[in-house]
């Protein structure tokens, strides 16, 4: 599974942390990390241009081979170009295998020897049935950098022995998967499952090693419902002390300024999550203070913008909270858009400050300097 | 009411129709004519960064007093230092004084001597009374580079009696109008109404060309209904052979490109209209050949741009067809957004194209070629 394409340079390490700086070369650009990738999960990250993420400096962007499979189809992408043409995106792409959306359609979805069928009742309703073979014909119809194999995502709380046999069917999906992957320019990443329990995280962990060279891991089956202190109770020892060191580390859908800050100093390298789009279209900002939900009344006659000094193109354009009030209670897109830029920035702009105090051997300061904000507890 | 603000010069006359070319200096820069202005009624064009307008071209947009009157208040907006401060648009903004809207809201308007009572049933529902005095204030208040008087608009068809009196209402609202407007850095247009007869539109001219010297005159009442054909059965001498020659002339909430290229040769200087950002937000597309629905099956594997040759961010980004349709389908915001910047383009294009024909004398060959496009009727 290792490519030519796809190599992980580590370039600094904290020394009073386990924060990583590395880049991530792939055929279409280098990552430098720590890194958020902003998502568009349709092949769109909502309301904004290609042009327009560029600009923010977004060096990575998520799509969804879930639902891309329904709408409009691995093969109309494929006809098209792939991923990069029919998006106008010319970075790098990494798509989620689908496995935490076929999970999420719960009564809906049954296993067997050879997969999943599930309903796929956010569509047309028909069934579906899936095998690691399947998802993997539709990752490389994608055409996106990186993919991920097909994966059991539990829930938080799940019983011990319904967790340890997701991480079982991990496991095997991930042999599958990596046997069923042969594009050279697309990087397999395996994933790491196993809930709340360092034991199953563990041995999820040791079997993605000895099935294979996989370029990259995820972790998935965190920031599903538990609190903040829960998660890095096992996240922690995972990914400072048992996560390869010259590969990168990605925890799958999160999240919060806060999560990544913390998330960083354990040795994770990169995130995803809708959180900063979806809350901007709600009419809600990150800042230095917390996050400010624009729908609020004391916002109207609010003439500073939504957090002073900041160069995102909401702030560096003048737009005040009273305007952006205004956009947000009128239900008018360029609300949403933005907030959407702001929210975007915020965590990019976060993550290039990580890795330049990463490389300067200060990340134990940035957490600290972090944690003492006013909003650094309001996510 | 004429100021040292607001000038129009004359470049150009069409030798073989009554076509011109101009120039109108405003406070906040100068407007090339004849132009399609971009409508932003809540002090926002749906789904558009000022910086992308700017990027399109457009010189001039327009923003409704009505509904800014409601939300966020004429007063907020003043308090925020005026519209263009308040929605980051440096370039010349037009308001409309909301009679329109005003005589939208059918059943709940009622006239009396001083003004109109109208239930704001598309806010609060509260009943608000208006005079033209009022109006005024508010458009002061908003501090737009052109306002408009407060006029009755009469739909189509209507007794020929009812038109009459709207034409006398407005008559006496502009003189009313012209009375309490006293900001120099602000042009108030007269509005000429009277529907489709030919002579209540004249004796409307007459009356606010003798009320006092207007630096410019909207035609209201047209596109409410009619046809095409009915509109230019008065439009036409109206504009060509009665509006008074150094003075532009704002054609009211028009619209599509044919009727756009067909105005300017009667001698329309200005236009504007919700239709490329509206129909856009439905998925349709303007292009040579007609309106492109995008949500049609047919465009599913189409893989050309909107329009081959056009400079739009969307055709020149090379988003194609396929990837609208699908943007389109799944309700993604960024459909409306490439599907509106493409629309405006295009109408913003075809007045620098049409400006370009006057200013060379060979308008007339303009339309005729305009009129030779296979989608010329397809509005």
């Amino acid at each position: 599974m290792s490519s030519k394409w796809f190599t992980y340079d580590l370039i600094a390490e904290d020394p009073a942390t386990h924060a990583r700086a590395g880049v991530l070369h792939t055929p279409h650009g280098d990552v430098p990390t720590p890194i958020f990738m902003p998502v568009g999960t349709k092949a769109t990250v909502k309301g904004l241009l290609p042009e327009q993420l560029k600009g923010l400096g977004a060096k990575i962007i998520l799509a969804n081979a879930y639902h891309l499979s329904q709408r409009p189809g691995a093969d109309l992408v494929a006809e098209l170009g792939g991923l990069h043409d029919f998006m106008r995106w010319d970075g790098p792409i990494l798509t989620d295998s689908g496995g935490f959306q076929v999970f999420s359609h719960g009564d809906f979805v049954r296993l067997d020897e050879g997969g999943v069928t599930f309903r796929t009742v956010d569509y047309d309703g028909s069934y579906v049935h899936w095998t690691p073979e399947d998802n993997m014909a539709i990752a490389q119809s994608l055409g996106a950098d990186i993919v991920m194999q097909l994966d059991q995502c539990t829930p938080y709380p799940a019983e011990r022995a319904f967790v340890e046999r997701a991480v079982e069917l991990s496991s095997l999906w991930a042999e599958r998967c990596a046997r069923a992957h042969t594009r050279e320019d697309q990087a397999l990443f395996g994933i790491v499952q196993g809930g709340m329990h360092l034991d199953l995280r563990l041995r999820s962990l040791e079997h993605l090693e000895s099935c294979g060279d996989f370029p990259g891991y995820g972790i998935g089956g965190y920031s599903v419902g538990e609190d903040h202190a829960i998660m890095f109770e096992t996240l922690a020892p995972l990914a400072s002390e048992h996560m390869p060191r010259h590969k990168p580390r990605y925890l799958m859908g999160v999240g919060n300024p806060t999560t990544l800050v913390h998330g960083v100093a354990c040795g994770i390298d990169m995130f995803d999550c809708v959180l900063p789009t979806r809350t901007a279209r709600m009419g809600c900002a990150f800042s230095s203070a917390g996050r400010l939900n624009l729908r609020h009344a004391r916002f109207a006659h609010d003439r500073s913008v939504l957090e002073e000094g900041c160069g995102c193109p909401a702030c560096r354009g003048g737009f005040t909270r009273s305007y952006l009030h205004h956009l947000v209670k009128q239900r008018e897109m360029l609300g949403g858009i933005l907030l959407s830029l702001h929210n975007l920035h915020f965590l990019l702009e976060l993550m290039r400050q990580a890795r330049t105090a990463v490389i300067e051997g200060r990340y134990a300061d940035f957490v600290r300097r972090w944690d003492e904000l006013p909003g650094s507890a309001d996510w």
